[in-house]
């Protein structure tokens, strides 16, 4: 981290770097359907205002995996109004852009004569944005189709078993300055951990070296979205496993703002985790002012500068213990009613007295977390009644909760509120259950693969979910059988076999090939 | 109808009209999935072929009213192939843009000095593509919002009871010709019968006649998309209704093609009906040869060239009475498969015997009516299973009738075949039944609004229907409280007599109002 002097911008590639902006969060909400646009039109202002030559964001730019009209009528008009400019773009991307960039036209926005790029964005996509259906689109595809979003790293995954993926990075070249940009879009935890722990299964493809030059003449960038909180190890990935040749990452998909670079103790290299936008969970991590960062980098130098987004709407957070109060009694209800009423007026001043001028009109969310051993709990939506045109989520101001047996453990209560950032797994004993109480004979389709169907159509709104999920092992069977039989006919009873063997086969790896 | 020397382009306004491209229609069906945006693909060629100003379309360029991602990326892909280029755009929007084009952009697209169009598309909404949602946005909003689409003839409703609204259309100038063009998207069809048989509901903005010429030297189009067939007139408009000023009248919905121009009788004025670019059902009617109409404008005068398109799957239809056939008896299944697998084999001999070079390859769409009079029906699907792989739709080759009581009607029978192209009416019985079985008593909310918000709900899913149906009458009501008392405080017993009279004062005009 050098002294980079202000002036000299030839050799310095400027980025802006969000995450998480999910728009579209909460759009059925009269108070607060416009948050997450008014904070993604904030960083790109913010973008303008600062004359960076791109956007990098790290996934989940929408909420909805099918975001509605309104959602994706809005994000196009953010893009379109500030990226499309005559500010000439001042770095080159010398990598294959049709490996880089995998839509139709195969190359990098600002590029194409036909429009007018003056800022180009560069995105992945999350957990939440991730392709699906037939085509594997996403909906930043969209984006990409109309040229308002350059979108990388969506993954082809190659081979059997776990898998195979490689990332080839884009290569920017500004003045004396090169960046190898990887992009990792979101694959489920347990499946990138497994890879990750299995030999070449993760490729990482790094540029050649030219003659004049060392390969370290790169600065080296990692954008991903993973779990990064360590609930359960196979469920986030770890630092550890990433190549030590990066210099930098974006961490994506965690909300909480660390914004500002930390060192990985014997890694070499430096982790930003922006945080989202939009507060989507109401808690304590959430409640934290939210940045962006502005990342310069000259050679294989960098400077962080952290940007407040002052659009957010206020956010107040606090955690009671009703037993530890001495002005409240088990069996006075009103003097908890009173007690909770003390606490939030209290935060409602709290978030007044923080306003700036912008966001000062605008009616602040307010979370108290309430641990009520020993106490009644109270209905949530009633006491929020009084706050309506007060506080901008009145139906779920209090939220209750019990010590744990060990007492109340700070670091457990804080994974646990983490936790709830994530979407819920499918119960995949459902489906296996029906299968079994129907008496079902499963021939082809493995109950694994149902499951995943099952997700994507409810989760996804994918309504082909199923028909792919047919499709592909109709597909993949009728491969083996022509490989194994090679051409020749064999009988009814021996096709029946057969095709138990291949639905045995690909039940086999079906547990990593999620 | 003159003789325009095919030479001077200087003063002709030329352009491509097409109607009811139905993208994504059959998205999921293997062998038909590409069909709509083949055919839309051939269009847009054809435009840069012809080297028009511009491509009108009739509405129902989307078949569903949320279209999947690969279908909003794929259409966005060919618009941008062929609407981005060099090509200079020769004529010019002098009307009030803001008002004709209701996008934040409020301007034809071709201005936007960020991108290169050199061929404009304009369109309006059908039935199938309409506004929805609370805020009445359609999917050509998308490609709007991209600039990729002049979106025009979003109605704005005004006033109470059967409401007002008025057309104003795009002023065009290309050298000395001048082109009024009227775009009236979809509305349902009772409710725009009823507008028209009311005095000054349907609004005409004439174009100000200006001191060196008459307002006869605008030649006047008019694009809508309605029912047009009158199987029953309350469902279908009447050419009669329109205004005698029109010169010229692209009808869309209907998808027969009739592209050469008629002459409605007394009414100075001539009808193309188009015809959708893609079968979306299989009768008589959509197995004509589909084609797009060059529209060619100088001064008052216009030639019309009805150009085929190639890309379109063939489609053979027959209809033949069991009974009539001398080859089969009733007691005799055998017979009947003999005779239909006859008739279904020429079918494929005539689609091949006529194929093109560019469509011989594909497997066309072949409808067999039966009048099965006397005669037992078949499983079609069965008989269709040794057609896999020989026609695009084995699964329903076969339908049945039977002929009515008058007997063998011809005319009777090509109207129902019609009707079926249109989407079926909700059942207003069943919110009725299910309110008056529930014993719900509706105090603010309209029976039809619910019935409206559910036909949205299911048909458009459009999730916020019910919300958005709540709202409207919660506002609605509290208006009308407001403007009754003028501030004056009243009972509560008042309030609830005040709040039952909204809803019968609604309720009258709701009629009408859907």
């Amino acid at each position: 981290m050098g002294d980079l002097p202000r002036e000299d911008n030839s050799n310095t590639l400027r980025v802006l770097v969000a995450t998480d902006c999910h728009l579209g969060y909460m759009e059925k909400d009269e108070v607060r359907r416009h948050d997450s646009f008014l904070a993604f039109e904030e960083i790109c202002k913010i973008a303008d205002e600062k004359q960076v030559d791109l956007v990098l964001l790290g996934g989940d730019l929408f909420h909805e995996n099918k975001p509605s009209r309104t959602t994706l009528v809005k994000a196009i008009e953010i893009l379109r109004r500030h990226c499309l400019n005559d500010r000439p773009v001042q770095f080159q991307v010398v990598s294959d852009q049709t490996v880089n960039f995998a839509n139709l036209f195969g190359h990098v926005n600002y590029e194409d004569p036909h429009f007018n790029i003056g800022l180009p964005v560069f995105s992945i996509h999350g957990n939440h944005d991730d392709p699906a259906g037939v085509d594997n689109l996403s909906a930043i595809d969209i984006l990409s189709a109309c040229n308002l979003v350059n979108y990388f790293g969506k993954m082809i995954l190659e081979g059997s078993g776990v898998g195979q993926i490689t990332l080839y990075p884009i290569l920017m070249k500004k003045g004396s300055t090169n960046v190898a940009l990887y992009g990792l879009g979101n694959i489920r935890d347990e499946r990138l951990n497994r890879m990750f722990q299995t030999p070449h299964a993760v490729q990482w493809m790094r540029p050649e070296v030219q003659e004049s030059c060392e390969v370290s003449d790169w600065f080296n960038i990692l954008v991903l979205h993973q779990n990064r909180v360590k609930t359960n190890p196979k469920n986030a990935i770890n630092e550890h496993f990433l190549p030590r040749f990066l210099d930098f990452i974006v961490w994506g998909h965690e909300h909480e703002c660390l914004v500002d670079p930390q060192e990985v103790p014997g890694m070499g290299f430096h982790i930003t985790q922006p945080g989202s936008s939009v507060a989507t969970s109401l808690i304590d991590g959430e409640s934290k002012p939210k940045h962006v960062l502005l990342l310069e980098i000259k050679g294989n130098q960098y400077r962080p500068t952290k940007i407040p987004l002052t659009s957010v709407r206020p956010f107040e957070y606090t955690e009671i213990v009703l037993k530890e109060e001495t002005d409240i009694s088990p069996n006075d209800q009103n003097s908890i009613l009173e007690h909770l009423d003390k606490v939030v007026s209290n935060l409602i001043d709290k978030s007044r007295r923080n306003a700036t001028s912008r966001s000062e009109l605008k009616l602040p969310l307010v979370r108290v977390k309430v641990d009520y051993s020993g106490f009644m709990t109270i209905n949530p939506q009633r006491f929020g009644q009084k706050y309506v045109g007060k506080v901008a989520n009145p139906q779920d101001i209090l939220i209750f909760s019990k010590a744990s047996k060990k007492g109340r453990n700070e670091s457990a209560a804080v994974i646990s509120d983490a936790e709830r950032l994530r979407p819920e797994e499918l119960n995949q004993q459902n489906i296996e259950a029906l299968v079994a109480e129907s008496n079902l004979k499963m021939e082809i389709l493995p109950v694994n693969d149902l499951d995943v169907a099952l997700h994507n159509f409810v989760n996804k709104d994918d309504k082909m979910a199923f028909y792919t999920c047919v499709q592909h092992n109709i597909q993949e069977t009728r491969s083996k059988l022509a490989k194994d039989t090679d051409g020749a006919k064999f009988e009814e009873d021996d096709l029946i076999l057969k095709v138990g063997e291949c639905l045995e086969a690909r039940k086999l790896y079906k547990f990593y090939n999620l």
